[in-house]
């Protein structure tokens, strides 16, 4: 749980980085910084049929992203200064959410590649619902290895629970696998290929 | 009952109006108008699990929407001729829908945290999904206290419940205090800061 | 149901094709056919308390969307090449989930106008999902008719309920009748109006 509450935490800090960026006022922020750490595991309850999903039920999710969001405000330079300190607890955040979201998922009785999503829907829902909500592109749809990373971590869980290991085995797991894989991409660049023939395509910009 | 689809019609202007901006054709304003009007209640009712949301499931929303939607599109030029009286209404809607918010999650026994958040919500949602259907950064995030004053009237609506006061009372108190503190905003000009240090940041693109 | 899959697929191309013009990684690009081919009956589910939702939990929608991304990613070509022929099956993966979206709500006892709304909702969900994701203002409020010919096709699915129709006659009316209205909409460019006045209007931002 206190787990839990660090990666809402620096997810917030996510949020309320892009909001200040983006010369929001301070309720701005504060709305991105919500979005940003409560968004995944929102879509994932909804999914689920768990309501009130728990970042709305329980107010410290709401509390530590406010937090997180006036600190980020009122200290700004202080945040920027710990930018990689703030990426190697995202990447923990990531681990954490996508392990959480997967594991709620088998509770509830769903199959494996339906958990494997929602764990994956949880880890990015979070960052996606921050971008929208400033019109841009998310950007977990382009950075190296994000989502897949939350992809590995979630399927090391359900294969686990699979074989018939305890959660105190697959949880950590998966969330190191997740974590180690994020922190190697962003040490080394690595990513995900784009398709290399796009560009024979016609450019208009209508998908079809 | 009058009051809410008062809130509706208001709101569906508001949609419709930006709707005929970015030249979207007669459905598309009609999509804009139910989508600004309704997009607060259905997302706090698919928060708290009263489905399907009362927007949906009650006719009277959906023709107030349209009809809205409607006479813009064919009566443009009296729309806007209408605008310092439709920021009123719309400020009397931000009341009414951030007041409807807070009291349906007290009923469904949601604590005062939880049920701020979701006057709140029920306030802003169907701005925010207005402007995120023509890609724009929600005016919301960057209004004069238009959120704020959502937050305090749903406040005063909490603490009231909280006294033992009744509804009769405390829904009015909620409602124009958000009203009267969106009115002032508006002619004042008030709004929240916005974080002075920013522009020591580095004017990168990422979040971290 | 091999139907519902063919539209699923179909779906699951567009948003394919649109996330490697947009020079998506490859899991960005799975992303966006997920959700373009899900986004509607997430939607619908969500909305009548059907969780967790039918593209959720059954994994052959998974198998089916990320199918068709990983074909576009890797024969980029191949798809554009079948421009035209995607745009017909584009039209009756509308057709039909339109259809299938009213007939869901009427089996959960909604009205009929309520029925509609779906029925719209769910054909035209998965672009919108897919446009936002991307940050773009979602075709479908700006295609020829696309939207109206889900509306229609509902509707004629609610009106035939309405008089004591069997569906085995309701549903091929309705899904022609969207079919064809959509194709000869492509064919002769057909368009709805928008505002002749809006020109009149100022050209400010906010809507009011």
């Amino acid at each position: 749980m206190t787990l839990d509450l660090v990666g809402t935490f620096v997810f917030a800090l996510s949020g309320a980085v892009l909001g200040v960026r983006k010369r929001l006022d301070l309720f701005g922020v504060l709305v991105l910084s919500f979005a940003a750490a409560t968004g995944g595991g929102v879509i994932r309850d909804l999914l689920i049929g768990a309501v009130p999903p728990a970042a709305i039920e329980d107010w410290r999710y709401a509390v530590v992203s406010f937090g997180a969001g006036l600190f980020t405000f009122y200290r700004f330079p202080a945040v920027t200064m710990l930018r990689s300190p703030v990426m190697v607890f995202d990447a923990a955040g990531l681990a954490l959410f996508a392990v959480a979201g997967s594991l709620k998922a088998l509770e509830y009785d769903l199959d494996p590649l339906a958990a494997v999503l929602l764990g994956v829907l949880t880890g990015i829902g979070g960052g996606i619902a921050r971008d929208i909500l400033v019109a841009r592109v998310p950007s977990v749809l382009q950075s190296e290895l994000y989502a897949m990373a939350a992809a590995i971590g979630a399927t090391v869980v359900v294969i686990g629970d699979g074989l018939g290991l305890p959660v105190s085995v697959t949880a950590p797991l998966g969330g190191l696998s997740c974590f180690f894989i994020r922190l190697i991409a962003i040490r080394s660049g690595w990513r995900l290929p784009i398709a290399t023939e796009y560009r024979k395509a016609s450019p208009e910009n209508h998908p079809f």
